[in-house]
């Protein structure tokens, strides 16, 4: 077998067998084939696309590129769930200890954030010693223990993913539905979870910009799931606003924990009952969804869900102190009030927009070795649909820089956008997949 | 400006602008930019096209990528000629003593064989002490001397266009018109000649299979050498078959020498009348082809021709006793004849088929370390059109290995297709582009 008739063989539309896909991944994971021809055939499924066959394929020779996480040990039927990145997104930390309240095993390898997107092991850190590296060992005992558990990606795990992903971020071959498929399925299911959850975004904030592609790489993900023998469901939701109103790592945090509080934004805390009923159906804790929901509502006015974040900090060494007391978290220097010029409707918040202005507060990674300032970011005062007079607050900017939170206060006047009531209330869900 | 940039602009359908790719050759050539991204672009390019003025801009910047060589030292209207490659192809080694014996300055680097094509360079190493390597200096004097130099390239010439036709050649990108026409056309106008004509051979035997592509290449270089300022025309020719009736390098010579004392095969000596003549036309030393080639058959009738080649040979060290006789060339140990088991007609001789045999008893080079053996090949007895008896010759294999030569007898039954008489005579010369 040739890398070169490989290359030539997609590039001309025909579908690669397993074997070929096998070849290249292995041999590209190994090194020996150099980039130059990766990027080549890449390039080339780009624009020949891969079918589903094709992509179950990608998708296995990326998982045995490495190791895989068998969490056979852990009790009971263990759900893991996954965004696709949005900005505001502290779902994971809600849906969490809410499920894991319910008495079901919640396993979750997060990352960092990268961009205009925000990552769970930053926002985490914000509490202090919280440990996001932890062994396998740990990984499972705190599960068996607690039901769940939040860390960072341990051991070898599909190596072939993480020299991919680094080469098509250079050569401008990231946008591929089989590629980015593979990509966040072979993760996903190298950890060894019994259910997953996909929230696949979709908006000016989210990786996908329409609705129709979020669709299908939704639709292509549960099929990859399910045909690797996993339970995997979907759910399609809005990012053309932030989630929440707070964007940025302590601010998401301190939003978080209100929410387990019983006092969080409506479409945040919505979402999780959304993914966490469905998560409860799948496993076998409810027998419907209204049933799920019920019991998750439950977790947060019985306080249980709250408890159960404690313990989750507690027993990956972090300070519960900065749960209980919420001024213990990282705080930014300066707060500003952004006051509308007019009266008016919010039309929109553009999310990736609001994501850049907390990137250049010192939220975000602009690259992988960006020290992040915790403490910063923007909590909105407004959101779509809201009513707004003159001199209303728009938003708040929380910097450490007053001039930076100066150049920002400009940009958020314009990002957000005012005009008459909405005709159509704005929607969370688009689409929820089930089964395919 | 990033290369991340250029790529996804032309992956996503835009047109590069001269400084774009200004900037991709030059920083590729320098070793900027990773092969990784230039494959990206490439196959980029493959699948998205380029139009004239981005194929141009890449020819120009391939150009600028190195030296080029400035003949204005030497006297008169300085005519090149390039064919695309083909089996049997001694146009050269005919065309240029005779251009030159009407007074026309032939100024030609030439290439060696790769594959099923052979190179002239590869053919003139059949002359005992041909010296191949000119410096500029020799290939000038030279020409002033007797208005032909047969070379190899010489000093850094479109050092851009070696890199990356090396890499095309390994990432499944070499079948695109603007990268295959830029690459020749670099070539080309970096050795700066008056005027050039091209052979795009079309055919089994050809590069290009198929007419249409044939015509479109030649109209693309023909436009780009013309866009650059220099007189530039293409004829596309058949390569279905091979070229007269010689495959392999001493047999080609000896062919080609044997046409320069008028005792051709008639469609290489017609070949070399049309492309000649025309050459004669741009040149200014003919009024029109008519005339143009009736200067050219007295080259021949006179033995001018003649000995302009041997003019060639002496000046470039060769030992003419091998022009003078041709029982001194390089000849193999065992001449095999392949003896038609039926009657008809030819229909057809494939003559990639033709060129891999010559390949395989070891004329030519499956890697550019193979060692050729110059007095091997294929003598055609038999032509498409010729009517052929039972037992009569259709072809001499000439080889040093009988092993070989009897594994080449069995497949040359095969690559004679006999048949009914053809309705349609074939055709030498498909199209003629004599400007556009």
């Amino acid at each position: 077998m040739r890398m070169y008739d490989i290359i030539k063989k997609k590039r001309d539309g025909y579908s690669l067998t397993a074997e070929e896909i096998n070849y290249f991944v292995k041999n590209y994971t190994n090194e020996n084939i150099p980039d130059y021809q990766a990027s080549a055939l890449l390039m080339a499924i780009y624009f020949n696309k891969m079918d589903k066959r094709e992509t179950l394929d990608l998708t296995k020779a990326m998982i045995n590129s490495g190791d895989t996480f068998d969490l056979s040990s852990i009790n009971g039927i263990k759900v893991d769930k996954h965004s696709t990145g949005g900005v505001g997104d502290s779902v994971t930390l809600i849906l969490g200890p809410m499920v894991a309240a319910c008495g079901v095993p919640f396993v979750k390898m997060s990352g960092r954030g990268l961009g205009h997107t925000g990552g769970t092991l930053d926002k985490l850190e914000s509490i202090k010693g919280f440990k996001v590296a932890l062994s396998n060992e740990e990984f499972v005992r705190n599960t068996n223990d607690i039901n769940i558990s939040i860390c960072s990606q341990t051991g070898n795990i599909t190596p072939a993913d993480k020299k991919l992903y680094a080469l098509r971020d250079v050569t401008a071959t990231v946008e591929n539905l089989s590629l980015i498929a593979g990509s966040i399925m072979s993760k996903k299911l190298a950890i060894e979870s019994d259910a997953i959850i996909l929230d696949v975004k979709v908006g000016s904030g989210a990786f996908m910009k329409n609705i129709d592609d979020a669709i299908a790489l939704a639709e292509e993900m549960v099929t990859i799931g399910n045909s690797y023998g996993r339970k995997t469901i979907a759910v399609v939701t809005n990012m053309d606003e932030p989630l929440g109103k707070a964007v940025g790592n302590a601010l998401e945090v301190k939003e978080a924990i209100e929410t387990l509080r019983g006092q969080g934004p409506e479409d945040l805390f919505e979402l999780c009952l959304v993914l966490g009923s469905k998560l409860l159906v799948l496993a076998k804790k409810a027998k419907d969804e209204v049933e799920g929901r019920a019991l998750l509502i439950d977790t947060i006015d019985s306080g249980r869900a709250y408890e159960k974040l404690i313990e989750l900090v507690e027993h990956q060494n972090g300070d519960i102190s900065y749960v209980k007391n919420l001024d213990l978290l990282p705080k930014a220097k300066y707060i500003l009030e952004v006051k509308s010029i007019k009266e008016g409707y919010v039309k929109a918040i553009d999310a990736e927009e609001i994501g850049k202005t907390a990137l250049a507060l010192g939220a975000g990674r602009e690259t992988i070795e960006s020290q992040l300032d915790l403490g910063v970011g923007i909590l909105l005062n407004k959101k779509v649909d809201d009513k707004v007079e003159k001199d209303d607050i728009l938003a708040y900017i929380h910097a450490n820089d007053l001039e930076k939170a100066k150049e920002v206060e400009e940009k958020l006047l314009d990002i957000f956008i005012l005009g008459d009531k909405n005709i159509e209330k704005k929607k969370l869900i688009y689409k929820e997949i089930d089964h395919i």
